[in-house]
């Protein structure tokens, strides 16, 4: 079973209150770079895998989607997904990614945000998006960016103390007062494990804030130098 | 015209002293995996941009390649590769890769070993790669690992202090007595820069040194942590 810290009472009061919670897509800083790398939306049937509070299920729709199916393993996320949705396009179901079943060739666009660092089996998951996807069909994701994710400590310091960045596995650290593990991976392991899928990769991005969103907030400065989020599109 | 430190006596002196430039291929920590990308040399014709001594151009026609034009920017090293060579198959030819130029399809196979950093109009040499290569040709190669060549400050204490990461540019730092200028580029930006161009992307390696050899080198032990060079398997 997929690591459910989103259930913890605690975690999910935090979580509420960031911003991408609270103002959806235009609260995520990385989301005009990861929208730019889907494909058009009109008539698409879409998977979201991890769609927490359902932003993008809405959003798509509203770009012309035909269906969103919008899959997530915490039960108050999908809760208030459906709370705040009224649109017989968008099915929540609860799901287990790391033993995700999905039909055959059913979708033209698998997206997820922030999701797989927190999946122990990436490969088999990834198995399932491909043959769940039609031919040509995309698979948009991000992910907390591997240079992120590895070091011991996560401090900066003038500069970013990376250490561990070759040593793959799992990685612990409190976030908003809980711990929570996730699975660090390089670049190019996400890179190859979606070429041995069967995946063409499309476009990578090492994001981090634009200038105008630090400015914004000083305290970003530092994803002046390092990135925060790794965004990838690659397709069937 | 690229930067031409390999011709500068006391650099030169120095690099011919590195195990790569006395043993070859063999002095090359990263060969085996590098080798393992190559597809199959048997009658290939084969472009290697930065041949440095030959050695690379050696072995691959002794794995049967029909020929090898060998290209380099510096007069001293492409001297050294000629006397090495007894080969009518094997062309030695000085160019610099910023204004290279190539005929059409007449390539099965482009390589390239540490050279790539050293280039600032990457987009147009990889264009005329590109174009050199016959369609399924091969783009294989590597450079200095984008975690290496960012930071202010190339020292281990313990962690690699990146900085300036996501700051692409020229980096200046000493190297055997001299200064060098490498041009810093982000994996993504390298990755990006291949589709754009027209390649397939098929493998990409995050290299450091395997177990057995920090074992024997007990001063990469760094390498445990940090990636050494970056390397790439593409298709036309």
């Amino acid at each position: 079973m997929t690591q459910n810290i989103y259930d913890n009472p605690d975690f999910h009061a935090g979580y509420s209150q960031l911003e991408r919670s609270v103002h959806g897509l235009e609260g995520a800083a990385e989301w005009p770079v990861l929208r730019a790398l889907l494909p058009p939306l009109i008539n698409a049937r879409i998977v979201d895998l991890g769609c927490g509070f359902g932003w993008f299920a809405r959003w798509a729709r509203s770009q012309g989607a035909a269906s969103v199916l919008g899959l997530d393993v915490s039960e108050k996320m999908l809760e208030r997904a459906a709370s705040m949705t009224n649109d017989a396009a968008i099915t929540y179901r609860r799901a287990d990614l790391e033993s995700l079943e999905l039909p055959p060739a059913a979708f033209d666009l698998a997206f997820s945000s922030l999701a797989f660092h927190y999946i122990r089996q990436l490969d088999r998951l990834w198995h399932t998006v491909h043959q769940a996807l039609v031919p040509d069909g995309w698979f948009v994701f991000s992910v907390e960016h591997p240079i992120h994710t590895a070091p011991s400590r996560q401090e900066w310091r003038g500069f970013w103390p990376l250490d561990r960045y070759m040593q793959e596995g799992e990685r612990r650290n409190e976030w908003l007062g809980a711990e929570v593990a996730k699975q660090h991976r390089t670049t190019a392991t996400y890179l190859n494990l979606l070429i041995d899928t069967g995946f063409t990769i499309r476009r990578v991005i090492d994001w981090s804030p634009s200038e105008a969103q630090i400015a914004a907030r000083p305290e970003w400065d530092e994803f002046r130098h390092r990135p925060m989020f790794l965004l990838i599109a690659a397709q069937r």
